[in-house]
């Protein structure tokens, strides 16, 4: 790890280099394929279908901005075959998340779903403050609300209310399911300097220093908080 | 099940029922969703970045008539629920096609999907032939090329040509999978006589003869044998 340079060398807003702005991308089209395949997995594990058809619908639309961050990633004068790596890495990494929470039950897979898509959003959208112009736009394109949070909120939460046992159950399997994807961010954000340093919470070509790291994993998990507090769970 | 009226009786194009077009549309609607699924996990298991996001942008794509021939579903009178049921129902039994085969590696699973998709768009073909008006051009929409076979023809004919060994394999396979299409195609065709009215292979209200249920098994075979072909695969 490179050691951070004193606060005074940081220039106030860091300039992002065409680095991170191929990682940021990157990050966002990894995200798009990992969030098609988990809801079109939960799409197929929904008890009926008008949840399976939505959630299908969920799925693909979540696909849709990937065509045009794509050109802008070919635009970029980075080889294809360094940027599908990259693409690649990422989703493995965010797929590690799937693999290792196994839902019991449909409604475990609701809010596995819900906690992992919204920490990766968060972290996406962390990055995507420090970027501007046509990389901004694809971002925010590629980050507006998809409607999972309200289909789940809707679906569960007259479910918790009416039946505390499982809220209890499913505030433990919350903060399970959390743990892995906050670590998956942990790893994501320390094995990518060029993503902290796009979203302005380190130097550019520094890692994370551990308050820098901290303060990154304590708005990831505010935002897990207000998460749980939809369904009324403890975080 | 109803006896086959004599021929005489039978009017030379039959009319086809509110209720064999909302069966033919909910079987249109199944196939969504089931090759959605299936095109969505095969991306899941896609060796490599470019052939997850063909196959998920495919998967997308299928999905896309859905909404249209919802609507079109709920102007035909039948209550919402009884068509929610059917389609359901045929998405169940279209589904049993992959429980009971598991791929045991990519090309398997390829061939899998080549094989399940041809039999039921066959059988989708089949009774959309007997549709006309804005049924007919739904399911003409629907039924419209998705650039699979192309995609499989592609990736998997110079694999075949280069290992005689596991084009040997996969014609085994592929006799084995085609075996579960069409007693899928079979019990559809002999448990909703109306899409078999539809398509214009047995008569209204009646349910098929032997020589009209050989018949249909003898094109679904016959449509088979040219995709192997394109493969260079025994059938």
């Amino acid at each position: 790890m490179t050691a951070v340079p004193p606060a005074s060398l940081v220039p106030a807003a860091p300039t992002v280099g065409a680095d991170g702005v191929v990682d940021a991308l990157a990050l966002l089209a990894a995200g798009e394929l990992a969030s098609f395949a988990r809801l079109a997995t939960d799409a197929a594990h929904a008890p009926e279908l008008r949840t399976r058809i939505v959630l299908s619908r969920m799925a693909a639309g979540d696909l849709a901005p990937l065509d045009r961050i794509e050109q802008a990633l070919a635009g970029l004068g980075t080889p294809a075959e360094e940027v599908d790596d990259r693409i690649w890495q990422f989703r493995e990494l965010l797929a590690e998340y799937d693999t290792r929470t196994t839902p019991r039950d449909w409604w475990e897979r609701l809010v596995r779903t819900y906690v992992g898509y919204g920490v990766v959003v968060d972290v996406q959208r962390l990055v995507a403050d420090g970027l501007d112009g046509e990389a901004a736009e694809l971002a925010s394109e590629s980050l507006a609300d998809n409607g999972l949070a309200d289909f789940v909120v809707a679906t569960l939460g007259p479910v918790i209310q009416a039946e505390p046992q499982l809220g209890a159950r499913l505030a433990l399997w919350g903060r399970r399911v959390v743990g892995e994807a906050l670590g998956i961010a942990s790893r994501l954000i320390t094995t990518r300097p060029s993503l902290a340093a796009v979203a302005g919470i380190a130097e550019s070509g520094a890692g994370l220093s551990p308050e820098q790291h901290a303060a990154f994993m304590s708005r990831l998990t505010a935002g897990h908080a207000r998460r749980m507090k939809r369904l009324e769970l403890t975080a």
